[in-house]
């Protein structure tokens, strides 16, 4: 059975995902990009935006799990754009021509829209539909492979309640955001259900990964 | 000067110091002693109630700053005792005739009371004071030596929202309570006041500590 993966997804040490005030120049919103530096200082990084460099020790290890075995994402409709992309029905998402992903995508929303072909392998799909039902159409899409679940905070918490998350990378930032979007919030207890082990590195922040137990 | 510290205080993934439902035989509610197993393991612990053993590691370097140079504690009255002890004018804490600080001990509570001398060093004050007030007399009555603020979380907060705090020691245990007190309400930007350092240990727990900036 494909696995379903959560990978290099960055908290404040108090849990928030991304920031308050989340718009088109500030996906994030407060939070900027802080909660992703760790991430733009590995070769993963520099390799995905074309450049040389980049670190090449634990933080670059984790990231680098992000792309091999994946076959579909699912994200939500936060992630895809800014508050109010709905009523553009030209959007495209927030990442140009050739998004980052290079598989097909399934993006929840109340309000589906026709498919999406773009650059470089990546296809944009409309659902409006459960965790289970949105991953049963991601498993077939995906071929085989495994199907990685994008955030934002809210579409994780949702499959991970939904018992349907095999693995789960949270890369925690040694910064206090104070106000936007949890991660943690209902998943009362989730040790039960998974193996979890922490890794702090050099650069300051701490990995964690969860593994479901019993499967 | 003499420094004000915080050590040992262990909080969930989800920055929960203690949980919901606090009482007499719960003191940290529906958490348990789940948030402190780490440190029943370690030597300083095993030593604390007279016991042999315990490990060595990194748990027991970071436990055992708890006690050395400190020659008082502020404590808030949530962790003198479960709620409505003020109504019991014979209640001498949660910790019996020979409680484990060794120093006067000031306890904040809006309930003033004539000061207890206990066995072993502990001598209990109790003190309707702000943050800054607290810690004067604290500092007075430590003769030079550092200050200790023992919790719980909404006076570690306090104390850390006033300035007061030179370092902090958080341990954060890998479950997710879901409820309860959180430590990071009202901290948004501490990193811009302190240097964090994370580092995790075998036992699966990640000591986090915040040493104020430019003192």
């Amino acid at each position: 059975m494909s696995q379903v993966r959560i990978h290099n997804f960055s908290i404040s040490l108090d849990g928030f995902a991304t920031g308050e005030g989340q718009a088109a120049d500030a996906p994030f919103g407060h939070a900027g990009e802080r909660l992703h530096e760790w991430m733009f200082a590995t070769r993963f990084w520099h390799e995905m935006v074309g450049g040389p460099g980049g670190s090449a020790g634990a933080d670059n290890a984790f990231a680098e799990r992000y792309g091999p075995g994946i076959g579909a994402e699912i994200m939500g409709a936060g992630k895809f754009g800014p508050p109010g992309w709905q009523d553009d029905p030209g959007y495209q998402g927030a990442w140009g021509p050739n998004p980052p992903f290079h598989t097909p995508v399934f993006v929840l929303t109340h309000r589906p829209r026709p498919s999406m072909r773009m650059e470089g392998g990546t296809t944009f799909h409309f659902l409006d539909a459960t965790p289970g039902e949105a991953l049963e159409q991601a498993r077939k899409a995906a071929d085989g492979q495994d199907v990685r679940i994008g955030g934002g905070p809210t579409v994780v918490r949702d499959f991970v309640t939904a018992g349907l998350v095999d693995c789960m990378h949270v890369v925690q930032v040694p910064i206090v955001l104070g106000r936007g979007v949890r991660l943690w919030d209902g998943l009362e207890s989730l040790e039960e259900s998974y193996d979890i082990e922490a890794v702090s590195t050099p650069s300051g922040v701490t990995h964690l990964t969860f593994t479901a137990k019993n499967r």
